[in-house]
């Protein structure tokens, strides 16, 4: 069963990130070390008592269909309720709207730990933040104050209408349609992958519908977002019948069986009543607004899921006896031999560079709303959306592979349904996929966030990044070897960088073409530079002694198996960068 | 749906691995390469027609479990008659106990398109298969004439019955029970992971049981094979009453739902009869015996469930049109987009690699009982026992991978059950599990296929193929490219073996650390030099032009791909092998 790993989580927090430099800003002022580890605590309790109980059983039973209505899994409902009791979704809600207003940095925390205990759950109150920051942004006063209070306390819920048949990653190609009525518009239109697009968790659902107004320029230029609630509001605020719009199914998937994923029907009676939110055709920006933080909590996700696939082969290499390990005199757990020893390693040192690497990217995002110097918000900015897309391609990429590790760690009871593994596998497989595929993450970070000013931003986290290794006390064999190996890493993605960076202004079909194997790049390193920046603590801390040396030593040994067994590959994905391209641009895709 | 890939299936055994000279020798003389052409081709039209059209709905129903009692889903017991009146189990059996007797090259390659087209039915003639080698190697004259008969013909099938709950890979630790009684053994004990250990295809099932006779030897040297029918066989050959056995219940797995895998109880009522197969003790010698066809086969399975992976995505990515290209002015199919065309080089290289590799290893353990001169057999056996736990392990691991990269290619489409990419990831996952996970193939690699000569059989393979990227004609940039870059890998190889035969006599524990490493970069050297072969022969087969050129042009096309964008992952497991070991070795499993 899934236990939040509250340590690792506070170290990084209050030692590797120094939370309490954001939290002595003003706007943060609030979230003390000591409210922060509370919050942790209570995130930690209500995700093991109450969420990881429901976990495999919603797996099994999943979100049934009925009759145009959703049926959620036994316990999922007066889970909800107590969520929404407990005051977890105002968290993140902007202060000025009700919330909490509480950082990213500790958000991000709090979303790894639940993902971790019940993904499929934590999809309906994330898509509900979503929906909040949307409309936060850029709804008029008037529909923010109908709908923003019942959203931020989750007495409704949210949702985001993207997709349709034809456009998927391709948004220009959407064709859902919004005719101006009144003070309102009647939209019409199928929309697809319907994350809790019905359910019966909440009494109303707002839904955020992406469609075109008559007569809207072609292309992503003409989009409009509106919202479109499942029951009409009356002016008082009280619901009134059910909008003209319908769930028609929900899929049969390979995961996250719990979370209904919807085919919608808006307009089947003439049209759904909507409103239009912020100005007409700026739909996407808007979207892309909320962007950065959906595709870290993705990213976050594959770290909970990770840290759940950690914990389920942990348990079941240290209670599984299996053969004579090499030298060993008697049979034995299977985690002394070697082979499981280096997946239970490989498990644990990827998830604490992945959980590192994601807390990072959201301190920065929060630097930049908290900071007061506007030079410093700016650059924070820049270096979090930089990372988002390293963390959501690349956590999420290994997510699936750290769950796959895991069930072979099982053996053939992995493969058995029952053991569990095989769910974290199944659910952590969406991750690289929603919120934009990971190819779509590498376009991103090589077409926008490097190119817009070549470079500077990833040089100067590099340069950050070396400094810091420079003056990384190496005081014996393994620290040594952990910080040479780190710079060494450092260098090769600075190489790469500045090749891909080259390719892109020469032929950027070649730079496109090894921009996933420059993303995980780009993980592996920045990880490996977090995980260095890790054991340089770990090892001050062991100086001192103390009642936690075995985490320390615990971090000393992961940090050291990531430098010397993991970063290598670092080599192979410059390589690639650097002459894997062509064969790939130059290719023809009717002879493949 | 499913296409046998017919021509590049040809292309290995004619034109990569020169069949005719195998089937030159006498033993396989009757194997004409047209006779081999006109087999592929039968079952290819069996494949696609019969097995394929079953496969999706196999993996939605399953089969059920029912009073003890197994009902396949619908369609799998007329294709399995019609299977057995085809007269395909006669395949492989030898000559001298009826059946056709070819070569496990070809075998191997047929085996490939059946799994392509139904994995979960597959297993079933394939564990009959090693019922009949196990008794064809062991077994008493009578036993033999009893028994082989009907399971050659496939009128009854054959099962293994290994895994306890406390004996999966560690087979030591097996307690089944077997008490001599006459002419006879009464078995008791549970057994389970039984792959079609009771099902509705055949009259009969021939239970192989590895089990202890009271008083036997603690351990492995303990352990005998019985041979326990599902229902009782009189001396005439007619089938008598029930034996004392029954399948207890069905696994709910992660996937091959249409493959029973069954939890079997012996002796229930007092001791099931069963026969005691070769000489008491020697069980596990000769389970071993079948072990490098099995493993072959579940090695080829990897390569099966690639190809169809290929399929699935190729298929998806020319017909799904979403976005516009780098550098198109319209939108396009997703093929045209550089990530996805990476994603599908990958997965065509990849699958050209895995299956010359594996039908190499075939090869060369049918020249180990063709080849008229003793040293050559003698060279040939090393060889294919030297490749068969790359072949499985780095096969299996990459059709996880590979299928994985399949379903990224279908988007969101991908992660819904009924576009069937997802059952092909599901089912694939198994691969790299049973018959020995890739840990216990490293293992094998390591610890007895290079121990056993101190790396001399490795070292001669390298040798044997330098020489032959020496005399690689390259004409043009791409070949030499190729060339070069291949050349370099077989030096890497070649070091890391050096350095992991060193490390193994120093520290073993170290060695052992990074042995599936090891693996996987053995796996894609030697799949690299392959692909080297095969784009000289394609160059040569362009230079004279012909009908065939777009299928020469893909070729070079893929090899070109492999060498510049897959092989340069071989400096990095040439690091890991040399500097990942300690970190393992030296690691503290309570700390992790």
């Amino acid at each position: 069963m899934y236990h939040a790993p509250l340590q690792d989580l506070r170290f990084v927090l209050d030692e590797l990130l120094e939370m309490q430099r954001l939290t002595a800003l003003p706007r943060f002022a609030e979230f003390s070390p000591e409210l922060a580890a509370s919050i942790l605590e209570q995130a930690a309790r209500f995700a093991e008592d109450v969420l990881a109980p429901l976990n495999a059983a919603g797996d099994r039973n999943g979100a049934v269909f009925q009759d145009g209505s959703v049926l959620m899994p036994e316990g999922f409902r007066s889970a909800y309720q107590r969520f929404v009791a407990d005051g977890w979704p105002l968290l993140t809600a902007d202060a000025q709207h009700g919330g909490q207003g509480a950082p990213l940095v500790l958000t991000a925390a709090v979303e790894e730990i639940w993902v971790g205990a019940n993904m499929s759950f934590m999809l309906c109150p994330l898509l509900g933040r979503g929906a909040v920051e949307a409309l936060s942004t850029a709804a008029t006063p008037e529909l923010q104050a109908l709908l923003l209070p019942r959203l931020i306390s989750g007495e409704w819920t949210g949702t985001m209408n993207l997709t349709e048949p034809q456009a998927g990653s391709d948004l220009a190609a959407i064709r859902a349609r919004a005719a101006p009525e009144a003070d309102h518009y009647r939209i019409t239109g199928q929309k697809i992958f319907i994350t809790y697009g019905e359910h019966d968790l909440a009494d109303n659902i707002v839904h955020l519908v992406l469609a075109r107004i008559d007569g809207a320029p072609a292309g992503v230029r003409g989009i409009s977002m509106f919202v479109v609630p499942k029951r009409l509001i009356n002016a008082d605020g009280t619901l009134g019948g059910r909008n003209d719009l319908r769930c028609v199914s929900i899929e049969h998937k390979l995961g996250i069986h719990a979370s209904p994923t919807c085919v919608m029907s808006y307009g089947d009676q003439g049209g759904a009543v909507g409103y239009l939110v912020g100005e007409p055709h700026h739909g996407l920006e808007y979207m892309f607004i909320m962007m950065n933080s959906a595709r870290l909590s993705v990213g976050v996700q594959g770290v909970g899921l990770s840290e759940l696939a950690l914990q389920q082969a942990r348990d079941w290499a240290h209670a599984r006896v299996q053969g004579r390990p090499i030298g060993a005199d008697a049979t034995a757990p299977i985690a002394q031999h070697p082979d499981v020893r280096r997946m239970l390693l490989t498990l644990r040192a990827s998830v604490e560079a992945m959980r590192a690497l994601s807390l990072y990217a959201a301190l920065e995002l929060d630097r930049a709303r908290a900071e007061g110097d506007p030079a410093l918000r700016a650059a924070a900015l820049l270096r979090g959306e930089l990372l988002i897309p390293i963390v959501k391609g690349w956590c999420t990429e290994q997510a699936s592979e750290l769950a796959s590790l895991s069930l072979q760690i099982h053996g053939g009871m992995g493969f058995i349904e029952e053991t569990g593994v095989a769910q974290t596998l199944r659910d952590a497989r969406i991750t690289s996929i929603y919120e934009g595929t990971t190819g779509i993450q590498a376009n991103d970070l090589l077409g926008r966030k490097l190119q817009r000013d070549r470079g500077a931003g990833m040089a100067a986290l590099l340069r950050d990044l070396m400094r810091e290794l420079n003056d990384l006390r190496a005081s014996d064999a393994a620290m040594r070897s952990i910080r040479n190996a780190t710079i060494e890493a450092i260098t090769v993605l600075r190489d790469a960088t500045e090749v891909l960076l080259y390719q892109f202004a020469e032929t950027p079909a070649r730079a496109f073409a090894v921009a996933v194997p420059y993303l995980r790049l780009c993980g592996l390193v920045l990880g490996a530079a977090l995980m260095a920046r890790g054991a340089g603590i770990a090892a001050r801390r062991l100086e001192q002694g103390g009642p936690e040396d075995a985490f320390f030593r615990a971090k000393l040994q992961s940090a050291r198996f990531y430098a010397e067994h993991l970063l290598p590959q670092s080599t192979s994905l410059l390589r690639t960068v650097k002459s894997g391209g062509a064969s790939v641009a130059e290719a023809d895709p009717d002879l493949i």
